[in-house]
């Protein structure tokens, strides 16, 4: 059973995975390497993954097989199991609590040959439904306080399979940045009584700097204090701390400038790899007048200096504002 | 001129370099890679880097020449300035400075082939008196706040010269993780007045299966939430929250450790490239009685996952039980 664990002194809850005898492993402990030839997200290898959660079946094809434009299926070498109770159990001065978490992954097209940014936007907008479906029965389970949806795309950002998929994970804690940017959103809004967000993105369309592209709904800046170069972040131009909330007139929205972005970035930084994270509220927590959701889109583009991962503190030689006119330079 | 720019929900600084005229850069932009053949830290290449800063040199010789043991010069490629004054300027609602610090390397050995663990003791104790000596000679520049010392080793872990050394980065402000160190140990000593930090050490030697070493002074643990495989501190067994205040009973014991725990590594591990951190007091900061000074080494086996970069959220496939076990089985 894996477990949580978390460091008494700064409050990080970390996964530690006492799994090592399911999934076959070097020692020294490498993370696994992109496994190329046999897909088991391609159609008629249905049967290699776990039995789907989820299916975007429009020619009402039976679960399982092929015919489906997206699938969800439980991830075949999870970091979290999803049976059993939370057990939190203090050894001394520390903190643990059982490994319990759903781990999925999101077959975002049966393509094996596209990235999400290739697909056609209406694609990317399942993507982001079936996200939405997922939360929104996941939160029914009362272990689970944060739902965690991120992408990894290429060997070096951590992809193990090259067919265009992202994750989820169900968590019993809340990560260790979604409560620091919780915190510095109450801070704010307890002194001005307005979301932080909001008035970064009015600062930010007022100057355009850092913007990237914007549409009626949704803008794209280059943040203005980045850790990575080309760090990029997709904010609905509206208040609104929940993914979740976001309906019909919005999704289309947020799917054309994901697209778009992605874009940018593949063809201005050579079709680099990347990760995006989706930030958005805790499940349970009551922070919707100042916390606001969004998505923040990494190109890997350097390795991290240990000092960096030792730290937290960040050197990025990439401006963001000449990150931004290099994207919004793109013809898209 | 770098910036130092703050970002404004979570407070984290972050570096902003402009400067990348001055350095050959790619595009997109890559961390610079391993320079190899010339070697401007070898003997006779004295000219090569800058004007040393310290040296120790039993035999007499002159500055910039051979015959050195040990040498500390500035980088020739600077993350900061050491000119200039800080300049707090706000731009609407965030905050930046001038990018001003130290940015020095320490050149451990003449000896180009050896890593720093394969060096006599000796030499090991010179690199921790040279960072004493160059943190009391930066402290009385009272633009400074926190003093980073790190090591590189190996190009995965972000080395760009073979040639043993570390850095040094003198700040202006105080970097994330630290701050967090210290919030977390102050409200445990505000409770209990104990230092967190001697709690865990007396914890952890109580029990004893996180513990990879130990001496008369410092005790080498496996932390009970590491978010890297075979994670490793160094921690002096008595209290002392400034790394500068070891003197001549303490250091010679703490390079007798570090050594002891690299060289553990290197034969587990399969020379691992690997990361080292020393976390101490910031300059000013009145944390004496709550904060312990540690060394947190890190062998770099596996790529961080985006999403870990994205949320500060780990998952570490080998429990630090069994990495203690591993390194602790060693015959050094």
């Amino acid at each position: 059973m894996p477990e949580l664990r978390k460091d008494p002194i700064v409050d990080r809850w970390v996964i530690i995975s006492t799994e090592r005898g399911k999934r076959p492993f070097d020692f020294p402990p490498a993370r696994p390497k992109m496994q190329r030839g046999f897909c088991p997200f391609c159609y008629g290898n249905e049967s290699k993954a776990p039995p789907e959660i989820l299916a975007y079946r429009p020619d009402g094809s039976p679960p399982n097989a092929p015919g489906w434009r997206l699938r969800v299926v439980p991830n075949k070498f999870p970091a979290l199991k999803v049976e059993g109770d939370i057990n939190r159990v203090g050894e001394g001065m520390f903190d643990k609590m059982s490994g319990i978490g759903a781990h999925e992954v999101i077959i975002e097209t049966p393509d094996h040959e596209s990235a999400l940014e290739q697909l056609p936007v209406r694609n990317i907008e399942d993507c982001l439904w079936a996200f939405q479906q997922r939360i929104a029965d996941l939160k029914k389970d009362s272990r689970f306080r944060y739902i965690l949806i991120f992408k990894n795309h290429g060997e070096a950002a951590g992809a193990t399979l090259e067919h265009s998929h992202s994750q989820l994970i169900a968590l019993p804690i809340v990560p260790d940045l979604a409560l620091q940017e919780l915190a510095g959103a109450k801070r704010h809004y307890d002194y001005k009584e307005r979301c932080i967000y909001c008035d970064i993105i009015a600062q930010e369309r007022g100057s355009g700097r850092r913007v990237i592209e914007e549409n009626d709904q949704f803008v794209a800046i280059s943040p203005y204090a980045p850790r990575f170069p080309f760090e990029t972040w997709i904010f609905p131009r509206y208040h609104a701390a929940r993914f979740e909330s976001s309906g019909v007139n919005q999704l289309p929205r947020c799917a054309q400038m994901l697209k778009n972005i992605l874009l940018r970035m593949r063809k201005a930084l050579n079709e680099p790899p990347y990760n995006f994270v989706l930030h958005t509220a805790p499940v349970k927590d009551n922070c919707d007048a100042y916390y606001h959701w969004h998505l923040e889109i990494m190109p890997k583009l350097t390795e991290m200096a240990g000092f960096e991962q030792g730290t937290g503190f960040y050197i990025n030689y990439t401006p963001p504002e000449e990150a931004a006119e290099t994207l919004r330079n793109v013809r898209t």
